[in-house]
């Protein structure tokens, strides 16, 4: 018989179950999940990242990002009209399931920790790398994120490129979105996050 | 009978090609490719980057790079042998298919958005983080790429941690080698680029 | 017939075997290894990272690492209680198989070429991104990984998000610990390096 024939006989989409759930035996260890298509993330959230920056010292209490980085002449030159070419901040940001800071005492959802800079003369654009550390009853682990932060348009998608704990091998895509931003002292970003690998 | 005689009976080929075309019935979304082998990437180019820098101030106009480290004393010491240890630089950078730079107003095939740093004492050596930001009516989408930029060996291979929009959710593997290089003012790498994981 | 029932005719284990082994009949290239569960790690290794510092211009022959920024205000104000807050260090450092520094002319089982830096107000925490390279007879090629350093955490785990040679396509988790640490001079980190997913 002929193999591309073989597998109707025994339904296509029973072994891509099979494939999907993993070996049903294994009692010990999360197994693989993969999604078939893009349209059927295996994991999915929306969180908000709140950049508090230091703002020249206005905001030394509060500040969750520091830029760390003296402009070169060509950053500072660019930086007078505001696209801030070769800023470096660092930051560790509260992530919030809701738009509003976590109250005073209040435990945030994650922790973002990373970096972003931005690169581009002509306007503002930025790129990203960053954990989302979770440390709640909710979830414990880390999604770790990289990609181009491309200001101009309305949505940028960037990758998820792994996970530890709870997004044990996490891969998947987090679609950015500006969702308020108060000159140099506050930006705040809506990221949906969905996951097509996961390990369950 | 026996697991693992079961599957030549109805053909190993076939239930390969059943995991790789992924399933048949859904309509909506990309559908997920994975090689089952090196020799095979599901999708490959070769782009040519091309790195304008700064250069102290005899570049502004042009310029697509800038270092934006001032190196510490120990960079500073190593620089003067040109490693450039400790200096970190961030671009958006021209990529074209073929070697020339874009004639003025002609859009590239895609811009390169990251930064670089060299990270040797002895010699120079570079450290690479980006994105691959592709706009054109052939591409849409980014590609995200990180590694070791072994400026001593002839070709390096870095990966491609991830992809979004028709990059979606790509891995893989670039090779670069140096193309031109005229001191600090510009140097163009070639990046061959083979996608292993693809969803199509 | 149903479609869940049907596998179970030809035994759920030996297809998943299928798809773990790739087709039989690929004479070239690699073929892909997925671990169907977080127990089964495709390769394991421990290496230890050695991370010696400029320390201030008291350290410069021995010194693969740097700090390469001049911290900002608030970065300066915070590391003056020890948390270092923005401060960004490259480095090219050996790594080993024990807990030994390689002895003079010895050559390491790798080295690390990366960043990390400093990325809180209130106690010592650290984001890294590096990969490791290997160049021996045992090892050829590069791991790439990226995460947060919770270094208030015992262990903490960081993301492989790809490789090149013989780490081709790999992905998997590290798991760090602080093994040594003699001030702002030296550090050590033990890794536990586990790949779920390899071309073999």
């Amino acid at each position: 018989m002929s193999g591309l024939a073989a597998p109707s006989k025994l339904s296509l989409a029973a072994m891509v179950v099979v494939f999907l759930l993993g070996v049903a035996g294994s009692a010990h260890g999360l197994e693989r999940l993969v999604s078939s298509n893009s349209n059927k993330p295996c994991k999915q959230m929306t969180l908000y990242y709140h950049d508090t920056l230091y703002d020249g010292g206005n905001n030394t209490a509060n500040a969750t990002s520091s830029g760390v980085t003296k402009p070169t002449a060509l950053s500072t030159s660019r930086s007078k009209n505001t696209t801030y070419f070769g800023m470096l901040a660092v930051f560790n940001d509260p992530m919030t399931v809701g738009k509003a800071m976590p109250a005073a005492g209040e435990e945030p959802a994650a922790h973002a920790q990373g970096f972003y800079f931005y690169d581009k003369q002509e306007e503002q654009n930025a790129w990203f790398g960053f954990s989302i550390v979770f440390n709640s009853t909710a979830h414990k682990g880390t999604l770790n994120l990289m990609g181009a932060d491309i200001m101009s348009a309305k949505t940028r998608d960037i990758s998820v490129v792994g996970g530890t704990g709870d997004f044990f091998m996490a891969r998947g895509v987090a679609t950015l979105s500006t969702d308020a931003l108060v000159g140099l002292y506050y930006f705040r970003l809506r990221m949906d996050i969905k996951l097509y690998e996961c390990y369950v």
